[in-house]
């Protein structure tokens, strides 16, 4: 019998496996936890999917997903050959990762700015499990007071983030924090970034302005974005990329012939023709921030302001660990981060009416009365 | 202005970009191209998939496919632990390659044997790719006669195969010459093999056995299975490998989060549901499959023998590549491999009956008239 460890990668073995998000059967929770979409995708779009369920799921399915890149492309003022979809835009993150970063044991140490992969902390924690997959080096710099966007001159100063790393990851607005970084910071620290930058913008519907034209501007610069938050679509898995010809054409060359299924490119574009209902969403999502962030305030909370469908709150009393249990107890799930920097806060996604509701309630209730140790 | 070729690694601008199979727009074709099975997916799985298609589309799938892993675990007596379920079997095809094998840029040459991904030629035209895609070397070794498995004793004389390549993949039936290689002597060879074997079996459906209990045996052998093919599933992207626990392991530590779609995972589970209805469809094809092998054979084409959904056929008269012009203007597309060591054959996939019948009638009519120059 051949011992199994060697047949494995040192690099995979080190590797710690990945531990999906919680997704508790609990009737009645209320999950405020993974920053979905409180509100269904529009019945337009429900229709045109169950209408393709048909004789063609035999047949492969476009393997560019050639008509949704037209007319994304047109929505953004761009050529489809600006565009790659993506199995949700985690896979173009992998991909990304793969085509532009070196992996570090191919390069010498002279030459680590090539096998680096950078990112702000606290971000999307994503960035640096796959970096970890691919052998790449990780650079996670932290972020200003308050989670904002340090200024290229302090991030010169501090010392430590590459202007010349391979790969630049920027959530946008950020994530966890829910903070919107203006289009003009971006801009400033993508002008003195010498390696691929990607604005990764996954919430960006939420928030008042985005980073698009800088991914149509720069040479350098890519710009994510997804159907699963903004636009209900998590379970299909479509997100897409925007930007220059030449580092969409290097993601092509790295990703799997069809890796875009057929009834997502169906839904994403449905969801395309039928923009007014979840604009109207957006609307009653931004709404609901505010009203939480404001009542929330009120009872002594610390609320940072936020752009995306969630905020990042600093509970009074307590800890932070403790509310994550205590509003468990109520059946609500919200987000808690073990991690220095975060763990004082709870993340909370920006549910419908009721669920705000049902969370205010729980909260006010718990502050009222003796929390138990 | 940063030069965009700078920015990507140059392994990757090595590539040849993808080229997508031909998706031809011309109306009444009749497409044999892409080996799709020609009989849509059961009433009951497309009923299932338009029920799914509901508000949980706003919420992200299961991570691991867990219900589906339990079903398939069942199914061929095994543990969950023993099933990854990919974005088609092509990503798990890529999985294995990152988890399995070094980029040649990482081992000195005296371990290049750790960096190799080994396949007979011809097989699955993705594995060279995928390897080049990772950095990984290469190591095509021709099968014997007519496409045969080889012999260890033959392998080892001929001294091209390495017994210790990190990585081996072995299509079975093999595609393209549709030849079913028999179980036996695939454990044969799983026996001398130090490295991770796969038995990639897309097409094992339409043969008369398959070699799933090796994944079981060995602690060295995975089985790659898909839903496309057999299972009319190609538009929704599903398949999955079976084997140890530990290799299965080492992919999870590689995979995207949520590799794989809801939909994909309600028509997979549905399929398990209405397996008969498939297994008809496979002796439908087997049927045809015969049918056409034989009226071939008596109008002077070499077919070899298929365990597969298409066939392999060397026409006679004209070269393959003026036959496949022909049939195109005939409105029938087949599959021709400007490859050496099959550039004389033509690959087929079983169609319906009328299909089968449109295509013979188009090739009795050629080879009674005179062929144009």
């Amino acid at each position: 019998m051949i011992n199994s460890t060697n047949l494995i990668r040192p690099l995979v073995q080190k590797l710690h496996p990945y531990i999906p998000g919680e997704q508790p059967k609990i009737k009645g929770l209320i999950k405020l936890n993974t920053n979905e979409n409180p509100y269904p995708p529009s019945p337009k779009v429900l229709d045109a999917v169950r209408a393709a369920v048909d004789a063609r799921l035999r047949l492969y399915p476009n393997p560019t997903a050639q008509a949704l890149c037209e007319r994304l492309a047109e929505l953004h003022g761009c050529q489809p050959e600006n565009i790659i979809i993506g199995n949700g835009s985690d896979e173009l993150l992998t991909l990304a990762v793969r085509a532009f970063a070196e992996p570090a044991s191919s390069v010498t140490q002279s030459k680590h700015a090539e096998a680096t992969v950078q990112y702000f902390d606290p971000s999307y924690s994503l960035y640096p499990v796959l970096a970890q997959i691919h052998g790449a080096l990780t650079n996670a710099v932290p972020l200003a007071k308050d989670f904002k966007l340090p200024t290229s001159a302090h991030l010169k100063k501090q010392g430590q983030w590459r202007f010349d790393a391979a790969l630049t990851l920027i959530t946008t607005p950020n994530a966890p924090s829910g903070r919107g970084f203006p289009t003009s910071e971006l801009e400033a620290l993508c002008q003195q970034q010498k390696g691929v930058t990607i604005l990764d913008e996954a919430y960006v519907d939420f928030a008042d302005e985005n980073a698009l034209p800088l991914a149509l501007k720069f040479s350098h610069v890519l710009v994510a974005r997804t159907f699963s938050k903004a636009y209900s679509l998590c379970f299909q898995r479509i997100g897409y990329f925007v930007g220059p010809a030449r580092l969409i054409k290097a993601l092509h060359k790295v990703r799997d012939s069809y890796n875009v299924n057929g009834l997502a490119q169906v839904a994403a574009l449905a969801t395309l023709d039928d923009l007014p209902y979840y604009q109207q969403n957006f609307r009653r999502i931004i709404a609901s921030r505010n009203q939480l962030t404001a009542e929330l305030t009120t009872m002594g909370f610390k609320v940072l302001p936020s752009q995306a469908n969630f905020i990042l709150t600093k509970p009074p009393g307590p800890t932070a660990e403790k509310w994550l249990q205590t509003l468990r107890d109520s059946k609500i799930l919200v987000r808690w981060f073990n991690k220095p920097n975060i763990k004082e806060y709870l993340r909370i996604t920006i549910g419908n009416k009721k669920e705000v509701s049902a969370l205010l309630k729980a909260i006010r209730y718990t502050i009222s009365s003796p929390v138990g140790g």
